[in-house]
């Protein structure tokens, strides 16, 4: 967890303490920053019910000219109004001025409780002191890591790199996020940056794809957040360009590398959670049909206290598949948990329950394999267990 | 929860222990037996997976000949293969050579742990022995439905009478459920007896409505379970017969009255919780997308942990809302949470959160109001908090 991440070329952070978490001495406002101007492409929580700073960056992307992100935590500036445009709209001039950008080439996202206007006061301050203290270290990117986190346990970054024409790469990118997670994202924020060279249109499709198999991918509860974003910006620092096919397919598999680990960071960071799952749902007619069933899996309370207690409670896990709108049939579905097969065509298999509950609470991963006789059509799903501790973190988490 | 509930005229009930759950001197058979003929309607579970007793009592029904209805608890007879429609069809010859009955008038039900074969010695001697212990007293009523308990806390009975044409009609109903409680029903049995004379075919589009706004209208976790079967049985002991217009709106009434009280005795008996909440939705386009956002709602576990802690967090109220499917915008919504407003067309309301957090602390029955402005559709759901209880329940279960 604590590898040191290095950045793209020509791109500085920071994170900084501003006191929009007044009730504790913690990070709460990071900076991306590149020197020259970005490509940028974003995708957001299709909640309708969205926060500001996603309404107010969505509008800006894709475009050729970003220059930067803010960032804050403590606060997600969430059904907040016209207040709350006016507010992340600042937001991002307030880092336009300190850096000569123009305001609409900065985009902000905020994490943290839902309907409480930001402390504007300590913003005002704040983002412009902030502004000063960007640099290209790694350490600094580990504090903007730092700076996104809210109920996150440890803070969440990767990187990739590849070569393109004899030069290199590199994509970086941090994220927060650790409940309200569900497909279609959830209150995840991330921020990417790349040196090499990519269009607006480009960029906005490999990160749309990339996000279908990662973030998209990932459940904690199954509640979509108001605030989810993934904002990726390419400064093409590194004059390596990415635009042949093969090209496109190299950056799409680094870049899907880092959103990959990006998300299940989330997972293994999952609150409360003691299990981190990986659901591979296959042989499917549709991507959406296998993603359908690994969703109804992944957001049952039952099959998630099962895991939790160790629980070979199998019927659980087939039973959400029934109940996923996919047609199927009991006889068409075989069940290997860990390794054990459970349920193979329709019927149960005869299993050692001792021995498959000894590898469920002997392993905090945990690997679910659901095969239909469908098609050839897949997905890989992750998600967690469902414990008193996540109860207990969220029975009281505003007041 | 010890009030007698009386039977309609002609039938007979017993609840037997005959030893499925064999881990536990428990009550574990149920039967309800009519003296003449029924007509016969019942509503599923729509999961695709689902129990051998489903498929077995829905291929008979509607039917104008029913007699009985046997119920095992302790065991859900589901993903059991052809093995287990033979033993489900065998249990309803058991009972209708006892009662000189065509096997296929005969209905059955299960309920318990899935994925395991019935043990079929210990019915075989039960079901004939129970079959001689109906009687038509509220006592044995009683009885038969804490026979059908699993995780239940308290047995659910309900009664509702109706005057048609000078005759005394009675409504009775058994149901058990606390937990895989989800709308479409869930691990829900619920047997309902009359002795009012209908034909199958009104008995069932009357049985349909009423589950439209009871039983489908309540969850504990959003897991559609195998099993669940609402069974409807007129057998015209009262000699009142329900045709014209009018009487079916006075029957229908009634029957509304029974399913509601039942479907609500499962929500007050739902696993672990502490809170029982009614959740009113109202002012939509349509009752079904009023039913979408209130099942949203209902199924976040962050609402329902925030409701667990007396947290008033409306913004996991509000942001489930905006997932639920539903074309809205923030500001078409106003919400009132045991009669406090927090939310009023898109911007919070100023309250005090120490006296609302009193409100859900000190109330077991939590009310949340959320109004929208679309249209006049609405809809009544019903479902509870998630607690630390909920999932050591659940956590371990079948072993």
């Amino acid at each position: 967890m604590t590898d040191l991440i290095p950045l793209p070329l020509g791109f500085s952070t920071t994170g900084f303490r501003c006191g929009v978490k007044n009730d504790a001495p913690k990070l709460d406002l990071a900076l991306f920053v590149s020197d020259r101007p970005c490509s940028a492409a974003g995708v957001f929580t299709t909640n309708l019910v969205c926060g500001a700073p996603v309404k107010v960056t969505r509008e800006r992307l894709p475009r050729a000219t970003a220059r930067a992100v803010v960032i804050n935590s403590g606060n997600s500036n969430a059904a907040t109004g016209d207040r709350g445009i006016a507010d992340a709209q600042r937001m991002t001039a307030l880092l336009a001025e300190q850096i000569g950008a123009g305001p609409e080439d900065v985009l902000v996202a905020s994490t943290g409780v839902i309907g409480r206007f930001l402390p504007m006061e300590v913003l005002l301050a704040g983002i412009p002191a902030a502004a000063k203290t960007v640099t290209h270290s790694p350490e600094d990117f580990l504090r903007a890591a730092q700076a996104m986190m809210t109920t996150d346990t440890f803070p969440k970054q990767a990187t990739a790199t590849l070569k393109v024409g004899g030069k290199t790469v590199r994509i970086s990118g941090a994220c927060k996020g650790a409940a309200m997670i569900a497909p279609n994202m959830a209150t995840m924020l991330c921020v990417i940056m790349t040196d090499a060279k990519l269009t607006p249109d480009d960029l906005a499709l490999m990160l749309k794809a990339s996000v279908q198999d990662s973030f998209n991918c990932i459940s904690v509860d199954g509640h979509e957040s108001t605030s989810d974003s993934v904002i990726l910006l390419a400064n093409g620092a590194s004059s390596a360009t990415i635009a042949t096919p093969d090209e496109q397919h190299l950056f799409q598999q680094a870049l899907n590398l880092v959103t990959t680990k990006l998300a299940t960071d989330i997972i293994q960071d999952a609150e409360g959670a003691h299990h981190f799952v990986e659901l591979n749902v296959t042989g499917c007619r549709t991507r959406d049909e296998a993603f359908q069933i690994a969703k109804a899996i992944a957001d049952s309370p039952l099959v998630k206290t099962a895991i939790c207690g160790a629980d070979p409670n199998w019927g659980r896990i087939v039973s959400a598949a029934g109940y996923a709108g996919v047609p199927l049939l009991e006889t068409d579905m075989s069940l290997v948990v860990n390794g054990f097969p459970l349920y193979q065509s329709g019927t149960p298999v005869a299993f050692d329950a001792k021995e498959v509950s000894a590898s469920l609470r002997d392993h905090r991963n945990v690997t679910i394999d659901l095969t239909l006789i469908h098609g050839t059509a897949k997905v890989r799903f992750w998600t967690c267990d469902l414990t008193k501790e996540y109860v207990e973190l969220n029975a009281d988490y505003t007041t």
